[in-house]
């Protein structure tokens, strides 16, 4: 089979493409091909006998998303967005890649005609609900995203549904947890913190915690979306429906939560690498973010996500440290 | 005030641009001039002295949106649509008219820029919904629609609650009942029956039911959706929140409910006029549609509909009969 993975230079991009390689396959079928897409050119993927075509591309320019869809990939990973900072900061080009650059997606695949319907998995978030919302976000509640990024999602899913109701392809769009603990360098994004205190201290360094150890927030490991990508890809369609949009699993746990599972398994000496700075800012933005999920419709259709923080935690180790850490 | 309405020679289009005229303003401010477009040119409206252009005009073609939002109108009725039935049946159009063009117009007023922030209404659609929901459909509930126009404007409802927190304009998108009893011919819509079997009888015309007495709705009379119409034109942004779009008031009752209300205002030998022929392929779409809201949020904001459906036949004998039916 022949998968096209948009946004395969990104974190969880080259994990998946990673993972695919390894199973040497999806599902039932074996991978015959990959083609791998990035505004930079993704990385060659190593140990992959089959064909590999790398791209540098932006799928908001007219032709682009044509030309990548042209050879009928079987299944397509449409990852590539403008996060969610960036989108807030540039009205313009948060739309002309997430909205746009979405639909052209669709609209080629749909052109392409001639019975030719992909599977089609979209990353969508947790960002296409805004507060307030009840603890616990149930499966049918509403959508009223506080961010050009969230609304972006949320259009997705909505063409996506549309879409897939039509023929065009058969898509499925998957509202990702916050992924933790996110390997490499600490950044500036406002839920940072979850993954640098534990990240860092596993590595001898501080770590700044800005907010309260009473602050509730929902988790799936980098391992566990790769997971959640495969699932959707091979999923029947039959028994997903009409409502294309599905709220995945996660982890609800407290920042105090994450902080118990490191000791736990790292011991007092990591956990006290962890530096209390509080900072109202980043306090004020995690307030307005969800905090549990009612996913009952997620593990009916068998998506699965860690169920203790120290999963999450074991997982980093061992796919990122190599097992070991600085105690 | 200048007021720009979009959809100005539809039929609820007339209705407001006629209920503006006789009112002589919106709210406090006095009406000075009225911008009027639709694909056809609007009628010029009757014993109004202050300025008036009517526009034939396409809102998805280039250039289009900012030359209608160039002199700054205060409020923007974007009342214009492609129906449910032609979005479904040519897609392009659709999403041409439907979403771009609403985008365009968005962005046109976006893009005026120096402060300029108008209100626009935005009539959505309970089209946005799509089965299976509660029998009352609360006012959280997510959309997924099945349809393409329904698609369309839980996009539109997106984008205009997002260009609305970014200070873009002030928007307001109402999700309309059913608006019955429509005046005019027959048409092929499938709910118009709901309105056929009271308006037909009324004027002396046999009228054809496909569907059985039990059959339940969400409706409001023409009259009831002018008044939501300049409700929503001048109501307080700060008393809305970010969550702009709002499931109006309408009232909920069976087609038995609908011929009893006609049997006390007509009489029986009206009500002998409606021809029971069953149609399963209505009987079918029908059985998809909503029956019901709980519409606390909008009572809230002031939003009024009928409480009885002698009310709704009432409005259509007075406004449309000149107060006399065939008995």
């Amino acid at each position: 089979m022949h998968v096209l993975i948009l946004g395969a230079a990104g974190m969880v991009g080259r994990k998946l493409t990673a993972a695919l390689v390894a199973d040497g396959g999806l599902g039932e079928r074996a991978l015959e091909r990959l083609t791998l897409v990035d505004v930079v050119e993704p990385p060659q993927p190593e140990g992959f006998a089959g064909a590999v075509e790398r791209r540098a591309a932006d799928i908001s320019e007219p032709g682009v998303a044509a030309s990548l869809v042209a050879a009928r990939p079987d299944v397509v990973f449409h990852l590539a967005a403008i996060v969610s900072g960036e989108a807030e900061a540039d009205f313009d080009k948060g739309y002309r890649i997430n909205l746009d650059g979405t639909r052209y997606l669709f609209d080629a695949i749909r052109l392409v005609g001639d019975g030719y319907a992909p599977r089609v998995v979209f990353t969508s978030s947790i960002a296409v609900f805004g507060a307030p919302f009840p603890d616990k976000i149930p499966d049918d509640y509403f959508t009223t995203p506080l961010t050009s990024y969230g609304t972006q999602k949320a259009i997705g899913e909505l063409l996506l549904s549309d879409y897939t109701r039509r023929g065009f392809f058969d898509g499925v769009a998957i509202r990702l947890p916050t992924i933790c603990v996110r390997p490499g360098k600490p950044n500036k994004a406002a839920s940072g913190f979850f993954s640098n205190i534990i990240r860092e201290p596993l590595a001898g360094h501080e770590a700044v915690l800005p907010v309260s150890e009473n602050v509730r927030h929902w988790f799936a490991s980098p391992r566990a979306a790769v997971g959640f990508l495969k699932h959707a890809a091979t999923l029947e369609g039959g028994r997903i429906g009409p409502r294309r949009a599905i709220s995945l699993p996660g982890l609800s746990c407290t920042v105090g939560d994450e902080i118990e599972a490191l000791r736990r398994i790292a011991g007092e000496k990591v956990v006290a690498r962890i530096r209390r700075e509080s900072d109202p800012t980043i306090e004020r933005i995690v307030a307005g973010w969800p905090t549990d999920f009612d996913v009952r419709r997620a593990a009916e259709l068998g998506f699965v996500a860690e169920l203790r923080f120290d999963e999450i935690i074991e997982a980093h180790i061992e796919d990122e440290l190599g097992g070991r850490f600085v105690a």
